[in-house]
């Protein structure tokens, strides 16, 4: 068998276990997000602020992956929500394996939000679904706005893009308009959030943005004529 | 063959293409440097900027690596020395072969300086030997201090750690000398050099640290008995 062949079978493996964690977060009404971006764009910050607002009775879990160290999960834990770090010990993403193994005893306590943290990294995560609902895409502005372009598989594949750090405008030379025209020329329909951890901006819009998706998600597992009922 | 062992066998032909390249760089005195940063660490500008500000008469090109678009090409041929894209069209990083391949022609020409931009991954181009002499890693101020301890394969294998965009440090919440340590904890050897396109901060040191190697290089290369005449 050769290179792409075997390539071909971990993906077509990966999809499966994927498909069977999809149908187990169905089951429970969970809205699970794959948070992907570069080394430094963000990521656990943005998560720690996220979880610092989030609605109080929110059932909220985080698992986060790095190739090293649990840091993550530490910052993570202060906010009382369960956190799992996952440390894939040199691969550059998450697969299903991990967040199944990691996510098994979690699935029983009804959760309404899995927060999904992959290694940083704009390119392998790309390939590798993790049974989520939607894929997340944070991009920092010390990145540069030509990243939709140079790395157009997760701006095609996220729903939305947390366009972050926001405060640094003022010092970098990066043009916000630019990013968003670049990143809807890859994928035209891309929902844009504009965020700061620093200084608290466009989490009003971003906190929205997730509740709308957990209500969503509790109507749109319901069986057909539950559905119109609530409607 | 299994995942692991078809790895190893791309690697290991991987191997022996870069040994190749490195004889055949060798031969002409070439030194070879192999950049490997995020996405947007800034590893281009800080090309443009070495480029810029290289001594006249010296002989040097640049290969650079991204999954899409000829944008750094296009950027860095305005400083008049011959550069090539390689466009990987998915690849996280770039390997031997492919440079290989774009350096051929340009082997005769003796050059004095080979400057490799990798595809913007902290992680997966760490793996890939591409004859070079050294791997430089450039480290963003903006990426947080910790990525030493979150992507140490990198960090144990490059002589070299640019500390990138230092203009920003007064806007992000970033220890430089925390950095520093958590480098050496992987790499105590480490060179450190902090540098900034935008105010040119680092750029003497850097060039002089260049020019040394560029130095030691023409004289490592030759016989034995050459290299005690000229010492």
């Amino acid at each position: 068998m050769n290179r792409i062949a075997i390539e071909r079978k971990v993906l077509s493996e990966n999809d499966r276990i994927a498909e069977e964690l999809r149908t187990a977060l169905n089951g429970t009404d969970t809205l699970s997000l794959n948070f992907i971006g570069s080394p430094g764009a963000g990521k656990t910050a943005l998560l720690e602020r996220t979880l610092e607002r989030l609605p109080r009775g929110t059932r909220a879990a985080v698992l986060t992956g790095d190739i090293q160290t649990e840091n993550d999960a530490n910052r993570l834990r202060r906010y009382g929500y369960p956190v799992r770090q996952i440390t894939t010990g040199g691969a550059c993403h998450l697969d299903a394996r991990m967040v199944e193994t990691h996510l098994r005893d979690w699935i029983g306590d009804g959760l309404d939000l899995l927060l999904i943290e992959n290694v940083g990294n704009l390119v392998c995560p790309t390939s590798y679904d993790l049974g989520e609902d939607a894929k997340v895409v944070v991009l920092s502005v010390a990145e540069g706005e030509d990243k939709p372009l140079k790395y157009p598989g997760i701006f095609r594949k996220a729903e939305l893009m947390l366009l972050n750090k926001v405060d640094l405008l003022p010092y970098v030379p990066f043009n916000p308009e630019l990013a968003r025209e670049n990143a809807r020329r890859i994928h035209p329909e891309i929902e844009i959030i504009e965020t700061s951890y620093t200084t608290g901006a466009g989490f009003d819009r971003w906190l929205n943005w997730l509740a709308s998706r957990v209500e969503r998600k509790k109507v749109s597992v319901k069986p057909a004529g539950e559905a119109v009922a609530t409607a």
